[in-house]
This record gives structure tokens, C-alpha cells and sequence, in this order.
């Protein structure tokens, strides 16, 4: 079959008219676009086994203006206290406001806004200019039994963003974006918590300059919504970044937080270790924003030394062999790459030909060499650290692969992901325009029962006719590592998409995995987590949600399944 | 001053009478002694002013048997209760089991033995077979409103062990002690929680024999008190081992916990991540026995590779050297130091007589060059992991300290530190037969706090007459590091003892250290965590008590300060 195809979808490149669903639901800069490229285009054709002419129309496009009926439950008094509190320019009771500020980027939200479909909006948005702010609006909500919540950087996926209940939404990333201190002894940076990716990663990254330091640092966190996600995000849903398994997850990072809860406001201690009994600090992470608001967190921070990086990429025979490889690497103790990604053999396909590989001379000895599409699996990796003891990684990383039967094949894939790194989510817009959905769910597991969860989650997947079915992992501990799965299918209906995710969703828990690695459970995956995490430890999480905010104000309507009536619960028998 | 002295103490040798109140106090192994050498014996003359006749007389040696006249508060009925669910052989009335299993290490407490002063033991000790058993002596506990104190290894150095309201003891070594899951392809461990230091790390290192694995492993954790501690003890009380800097502490080797609560039991999942909200699993960590018993643990593994081991020692010349230099090989990125730890002017002077480094050659030389005592500082490390790893570490931390002035006095010291590395604490019984007080406090500091808290509790210690304050940080971090002082004078009045205890503590408290980095609080610390948390911290710590022990019957009377009455807290003016 030729890779050459006279007709290429005209992908919309236009900015997406102010105003509209469009530009809500679209992913990050409203004129930046990444679109799947010709080899991409024919694979799509061949999967979902569409023509030319299934790519000539688009679909529920969403161009229209936003339009939000809902009344606000709120009366005047209660408008003019938060204006009295943040000022009259930071209240914003607009249609735009109130969808934009209760909408994330989870696939059903956009599904609906595409269809016009509004619900679930704030009466209002608040943007807080500072602690003070929040103090005011948490007591005062607290009074008036108004829900309140907080909003980011906007990049949920797990429906975290949802206003249930209408109340105030707190747009945090409008003033509350700034570094409050920076202590370059400790290696520690104290900020707001909607300040996002970029602005965060350059005044670290130039600390000499902005911050008056002697070196260059980064925050070590790259998620691949990096771009459009806040630090207060970051922590509250337990993030983990692109190069975590070198760096840590949100939960290492974060060593102080402050929180203001409808309980009162407190600041944990900045030690680097302490045995004070049970950690105050660690029980607030994950707690996305059920239990009160983050107004500043101390972050800990590393050395910038882009110098000392190492790139490399490997093609394994078999799946089997890239997971023996990668759990060999996690349990060396040599120390653990930063960028460190496997992607199984259907995933492979897509990565060689987004990555350039497919069709190169690399991609011709690799298959003389018997390494087989659909067999063989795609390992790319980074080092970072000093020098020395990145390059002693790279060794070591080398020998377990030729151990395991891998072929060394450059760093030029690498070169290639880390370009495009926070780029692919732009892909989705394309895609949904023409009917076909693309999700991901992810989920952490042990080493001992990787292949189980892994074949519990793919069978299901695959047995519908189809579906595309592209995994990876890349997050790795000696313990395991995630599993990412991402699934693109045609189809456009709501309620088919739902009863297929929630059979996916199913599927993790049946085979034992955890129901988020690093997304969050926000209240989409709420339905699941006491049959998940059990009754006795749902009720903790219960007693920590009744003692910091009583009168359930803080994100009520499902979050971490806090406040679920049982009939909403996903049954043992499911 | 020559060292040669003709007298040497008669230091005691002899194992303590079966039965006697010394059998209790005397550290570790009953056969075992380390006896302060004559170097040493001659430096405490100096520093105490004493004379060779001070040391002729020992005095409050515990010799006698133990007396306990406190009546059991329980009814035969209770007992007999006990006696059906443990069976009889586990359970022990006798005064010598009640003194036992409620005593720890605390100075204080070894005070009150020596003079035979017993109180707060329980009213019977139970030695309970399993989780079954815990299951229903915690049930039956809570509907007869009977307190319960869990026992591990006995080595508390913060009054945690004391059956303040009597009740039971819970001897969890006696049985609960057990191996029961290893995981090799997960590198993990599931134990029960009364396995001590030594059987842990032998069935690791001997895991090809022992478990049927294709490697040895290590635990990587090895407290001064490893060979008397157990593992529950160490997660209760939030413990970091020698080798921390490398292998983590214990907060971060514990994957997955079961406990027996009041409120029911439950088990956390083993996952390396997972982002499900708030990790329960991790605040039952550092609870102390305060929220219900840990009946099983699963802890990560480490390769063991003793051939793989680098050993070095340096000598700095001035404390704010060795602290620059610490700080930068913490944060230089190359991997951490397994052992990792530095002396100040103090503890050198003895760190070198101790580890054999004074009157050789070595100690000439950093003479010469100008290393004064009372000045210089001892840095030893010790290096793990993989070979290469290990080497490009050490090279740059060889580096790291030529550049702060620091000399290489190659790795014997550390040898020999290796060699007396659990043995240190047999010293004690000695100093005290002569009353001579030894006692330490610790604390987890950032480094941009570290020197105004050395100056501030060093500054305290030194301004009694004859005290002498030697201090070392071991535990090292990006963030900073611990501070642990040693503190020994001539004095044996409880009092005297306990109100300089106090104000150290004060000092520590008030120079913004933590108030334990790995001792944890115990009962003796806990007056100052609500001034040193805070009240909105205390509370969460407390909901969380009343959750799982709404009856108040684990570890009452102080643990973690939860149940303190204001009258018992330490106000924020002292």
C-alpha cells in the first residue's frame, strides 16, 4: 500500500473564534496545532478502516458561542459580598466564564461541549488576587453554605473541574501565579499555586538573572500537559512528570504546603526530614481540593544542567523482553534515567513513524535484523544529573538492553519525542473533528503483575472491533512502573463512550491496578474508589473531608467519591 | 598530659542477675560490653574533672531483683478473657514481665530503674501469636475500655513504651515476628511487625538460601539500635537508619501496612505509585501505636553488594567548611553517600580516639597541615549501589572536599566506625555505673537554619559547667540534614536531668528545628507538639485519632501529645 495519498484532510489551523465552545475545548495556544502527520493520516484510514471521504467533513466542530441558561443560584447579597471581597473586576458571572472555569479536557467534556451541551457550571468566578482573598471566600462561602472550586491551569482529565453544584469557581492561575521565595541554600521554591508549567520552569531555569542565584535550576516536573497545568494542580491531583522516575512525583516534591480550609488555615513546616508522627503535609497531597484550598507550596527544586544530558533509544524483540529490561534498570542502583519510556508493540508502530524512524535506514536494519513491527517495542531514554554519573547510567542502560536482546538505535528518537513532547495533545482536536475519539487511562502496578493488568486491559480494549490499543509505561520505581494505555476509536456517541470507559475502568480495578497513577480521580473515577481502596480506608479519607470542611463546600458533588450516595458506587460484582 | 594511667575503672563485665532491674536497662546483648578505652577514660576525667578514686565506687548498679507493688486494675474475669484469646502461656502477670515490657531506653527511665523506681507498667503482658489474636485483644480492649501498648524491640528513647495507664502490653517479638511474603521480581518483603534488625537483615542477605531468590538482599536500614529494634518499631516511630542518606528512611521504605484499629482492620494496596487521593497508608506512619497495631508491613529491597562498598574519610578543617562541603555533595546530583556523616570540633576530638586516628601517622599529618583539634571536623562516608555508581560518587565527593579544604585520611576510620557502629550505646551502662549522664536529642533542620540551631542548642548544652556536647549530621538530604547531640555530664539527679532535657528541647523548638528527625516523640516529647505543630495540625493528628480510637485506648497518656490536657502542654513564652 503507498504511503502517498493525493487527499489530506484539511485539519483545522485557524484559531478558534473567541467566544466560542471551540476555544474551551481546544488543547493549549489557540494557534498552535500539531497535526497527524501523512504516514499518521493512512494509518488512521487503515485502522478505523475509513476513506478520503470520511475525512472531508467535520463534526461538531463547536465553533458556535457559548451559551449557558443555567441560572445562577446565588442572590445579589451574596454577588456583592465577593465583590466586596476580590474587587468588582475579579467577579465574572458571564455565560464564557462560567463554562470556561468548570470545564476541563477530559473526552466527555469535550464530547458535550462540541454538541453545545452545558451543565455543571459555577454561578460565578472568583479570581482571588491573593491568600487574604481565599480566606475571605472560604469563610464566607463557609457561612452561606456556598460551594466553592478551585480551577488551575484548566488540564483535568477525570471531570476534577466539574462546578456540581454550581457556587463560586476559583480561578487561581489569574494573580496567584507568583514565587513568593526562593532559597537557593535549601534548593527550595515557594509558590502560588497557579502559576503554571512555563512560567515556573523559566524563572528557575533563569534563577541567576530573575532570581538573584548563583546557578541554574529546574522543577523536574514535565507532565505532558505541562504547558496548560498549574503547580496547585500538580499537587492536588498527585501528578508525575515525563522524567519522574529521576526527579520524583508531585507527592516527593512537594516538601511545605499552606491551606486554607473552611476548618481554618495552617503551613506545614519546611524540614527535609522529620519524625514529628504522622505528616500533616503528605495527608493534604492528592486531596484535590476537597478538603480546602492550596494558597502556597514549598517545592523542592534541581540543578539545570541540560550539559550533562544523555539520549539514547533501543528496539526490543518483544514486549517481554522491554519489561525484563526496564525492571532490571529500575532495580540496578546505578541510579535511574530521567526520561525513561517503553512502548508496546502496537504503540511502537505509531512512535516509529511520529518519532521518524519508520522508513529510515535505522528502520531497515532493525528489520533485517529480524526485529518484527508488531512484535518489536520502542525503549527511548534520558539521563540528567552530573555528568559522570548520567554517563555511567547510559553504560549501564546499554548493557541490560544488549543483555535482553535490544538494539541500540541512536538518540535521534528521543530527539524527536522530546521535541514534539508536550505537542501531542494537539492531535486530539484533528481527530475529534472527524468522529474519532481518542482517550487514555493509566494506572500504576507492581512489577509481579504488569503482564496480568496488561493483558486484562488490552483484551478488553481489543476485543472491540476496531479500536486502537497504544501502551507504554514511563514512570519507573524498583517496585513497577504505570501503565498508560491509550484508546482511539470511531465514535462520537456519549453514552457508548461512557459504557466503554467504564468497562476499561472496571478492567483496572478486576486485574489490580491502581485507578490512577498520576491523573487523579477527580469525580469521574470517583464511582470506584471504595471498592477500590476498601470501606475502612475511604472512611479516613471521609473523617479528614468531615473535619476540614464540614458543610461539604470544598469540590462537593463526587471528588474522590467523599460524598457519593451508594447507589453511585461501582458495585464488587461489576 | 600523658594517657598512660596506671588505675583503669573495673568497668563491668559480668552479665546483669536473670531478674534484676540492670537485666532490663543494660543495653543489647546481656554478654556484650564496649568499655570506654583509656584514651577515652582519660578524657572524661578531664572534661568531668574527676579522679581516678570517682571512678572506684559504682553507684545505683541495679543489681536488685525487680519489685513491682502496683495492683492490677484488671479482674479475674479479664484475665482470664485474655488468657482464651492468647492462650495461657501468653500471658505474663509477674512483676519482672510488667517492668520489662513497659520500659524502653530513655535516659530516664534507666534512672528510675537503677534507684528501682517502677511505675506506669501494665497490668498483664500478652505475647500474641498473630493477626488474629491482635484482632481480638484490640476488639475486647475496646468494649472493656482496657488500654493497649504495643512492644517491639524495647529500644524507645522517647518514654513510648510506658504503660501509662496500664492495661496491656503488647510483646509483638515474642511471635509476630515472622517472614511472610518475599516478592523478588517486586524487591519486596512482607513482615510481620516484631522482627528485629539482625533476623531481618540476615534472611535478606541470605535470600538465595532462606527465600529461594536469586540474589541477596539488604534491608538498608540500620539504626543505632538495629540489633534490638524492631521493624514495627521502626515505622511507628518514623526511624532512619545509618545508611538513610542512600537507602531512604523508614516513611519512604514502607510500601504497604496492615493495622489493627479500634475501628476495624484494613491493609493498604502495594503499589510504587498511585495517585487515589490521600495516602492512608502513609499516615499511619509515625502513629506510634497511637491508632491501632501494625500487624504486617511490606518493605522495599535493596541489591546487596558489599563488593560493590566504597569507604572513605576526610578531615576538614573548620565545621562551616565540612557543612559547605556536605551540602554541596548533597546537592551535586551524582547519587548520595550510603553512610554520610559529619562530626563537629566536639565529636571529633573523641570520633578520633574512638575510631583510632590519634597518635598514628595520619593524625601527624593533618597536624602539620593545620588541622587543629577543636577546630577540624571528621567527615566519614561510605558509598553503595552499583560498582560504577559507587566510584563516580566517591570521586566527586574527593573532589567536592579538596575544594572545601578538606584532607583525605583514606577509609580506615570508617572501618572502624563500621566495626563499633551498634556497639557505642554498651558505653552507657559504664558512664552511668559512675554518674555520668549520656543522653542525646536530635532534630531535622534545613541547611539555611542549620547553623543559628547548632549555635542555638550547642550554645545551651555548653553553658553548664563540665558538660560536654558532641554533635553529628548523618541523615542528609538536598534540604538539609539532621543535627543529633550528644550531651553527657556528671549528674544522676532525675530532676536535674529532666529540667535540662527540657530546656534543650525548648532550644530546639525555638531555634526552628524539628522536634525529632528519627527518635520520634513518644511521651516525652509530646508537651511540645502543639506548639510546635500548631493547633490546626494537632487537630488533624487527633480526628484522626478519635477515628480509629475513639475509646482512647492505644497508647494513652501522652503518645504523640495527642490526649495531653493544656495544663501538660509546653506554652509558647517558655
Amino acid at each position: 500500500m503507498s504511503e502517498k495519498t493525493s487527499f489530506y484532510p484539511d485539519w483545522t489551523s485557524e484559531p478558534p473564534r473567541p467566544g466560542t465552545y471551540r476555544s474551551i475545548f481546544k488543547w493549549g495556544d489557540p494557534s498552535a496545532f500539531k497535526h497527524p502527520n501523512r504516514r499518521l493520516y493512512v494509518l488512521l484510514k487503515e485502522q478505523f478502516q475509513m476513506s478520503d471521504a470520511d475525512f472531508k467533513q467535520k463534526q461538531h466542530e463547536g465553533n458556535e458561542p457559548v451559551r449557558c441558561e443555567i441560572p445562577s443560584r446565588l442572590t445579589a447579597e451574596q454577588v456583592n459580598a465577593f465583590r466586596g471581597i476580590v474587587g468588582q473586576e475579579n467577579v465574572a458571572a458571564d455565560d464564557y466564564s462560567r463554562v470556561k472555569y468548570s470545564s476541563g479536557k477530559t473526552m466527555e467534556e469535550i464530547m458535550k461541549l462540541r454538541s453545545g451541551i452545558v451543565d455543571e457550571v459555577p454561578d460565578l468566578v472568583l479570581h482571588p488576587r491573593n491568600k487574604d482573598d481565599v480566606e475571605k471566600v472560604v469563610k464566607y462561602c463557609n457561612e452561606q453554605m456556598i460551594s466553592i472550586y478551585p480551577y488551575g491551569g484548566g488540564s483535568s482529565v477525570t471531570l476534577g473541574l466539574r462546578c456540581v453544584q454550581g457556587g463560586v469557581s476559583l480561578a487561581l492561575s489569574t494573580h496567584m501565579n507568583r514565587v513568593l521565595e526562593f532559597n537557593e541554600a535549601d534548593q527550595t521554591v515557594t509558590v502560588e499555586p497557579g502559576i503554571l508549567g512555563p512560567a515556573y520552569e523559566a524563572i528557575l531555569n533563569d534563577a541567576p538573572a530573575k532570581l538573584n542565584a548563583k546557578r541554574r535550576y529546574t522543577g523536574g516536573h514535565f507532565p505532558q500537559s505541562f504547558e496548560y497545568s498549574s503547580v496547585g494542580g500538580w499537587i492536588a491531583a498527585l501528578g508525575s512528570g515525563q522524567q519522574s522516575s529521576y526527579y520524583g512525583d508531585m507527592y516527593s516534591i512537594v516538601l511545605s504546603q499552606e491551606y486554607v480550609t473552611p476548618a481554618g488555615s495552617f503551613k506545614t513546616h519546611v524540614y527535609p526530614g522529620t519524625a514529628t508522627g504522622p505528616k500533616v503535609n503528605d495527608m493534604m497531597k492528592g486531596s484535590e481540593g476537597a478538603y480546602g484550598v492550596l494558597v502556597s507550596a514549598t517545592l523542592r527544586v534541581f540543578r539545570y544542567t541540560p550539559e550533562n544530558r544523555q539520549r539514547f533509544a533501543f528496539i526490543f524483540p518483544t514486549w517481554e523482553a522491554a519489561v525484563d529490561g526496564a525492571r532490571e534498570i529500575s532495580q540496578g542502583e546505578f541510579g535511574m534515567p530521567s526520561v525513561f519510556r517503553i512502548s508496546d508493540p502496537e504503540e511502537t508502530v505509531v512512535a516509529l513513524r511520529l518519532y521518524g524512524v519508520e522508513g529510515t535506514f535505522i528502520d531497515k536494519i532493525m528489520t533485517l535484523r529480524g526485529y518484527k513491527p508488531m512484535q518489536r517495542c520502542l525503549y527511548i531514554g534520558q539521563g540528567d544529573g552530573e555528568r559522570g554519573f548520567a554517563r555511567n547510567m547510559k553504560k549501564n542502560v546499554k548493557k541490560i538492553c544488549r543483555d535482553y536482546g535490544a538494539m541500540y538505535i541512536t538518540g535521534y528518537p528521543l530527539k524527536n519525542w522530546e521535541h514534539g513532547r508536550f505537542a501531542d495533545p494537539y492531535m486530539r482536536e484533528d481527530l475529534n473533528d472527524f468522529s474519532i475519539m481518542i482517550d487514555t487511562l493509566e494506572t500504576g502496578v507492581t512489577w509481579s503483575n504488569f503482564h496480568n493488568l496488561y493483558k486484562g486491559v488490552r483484551g478488553l480494549v481489543k476485543s472491540r472491533p476496531k479500536t486502537v490499543c497504544m501502551t507504554h509505561a514511563s514512570h519507573f520505581y524498583p517496585q513497577g512502573t504505570n501503565l498508560y494505555f491509550i484508546f482511539i476509536a470511531r465514535m462520537n456517541d456519549i453514552d457508548e463512550y461512557r459504557a466503554f470507559q467504564e468497562a476499561i475502568i472496571d478492567q483496572i480495578q478486576r486485574y489490580g491496578g491502581s485507578l490512577s497513577h498520576h491523573h487523579g480521580i477527580g469525580k469521574m473515577i470517583a464511582p470506584w474508589m471504595e471498592l477500590h481502596l476498601g470501606k475502612a480506608q475511604m472512611e479516613v479519607l471521609r473523617t479528614l473531608k468531615r473535619h476540614f470542611d464540614p458543610n461539604n463546600i470544598m469540590n462537593p458533588g463526587g471528588t474522590l467519591g467523599l460524598d457519593l450516595p451508594d447507589s453511585r458506587k461501582r458495585p464488587a460484582s461489576k
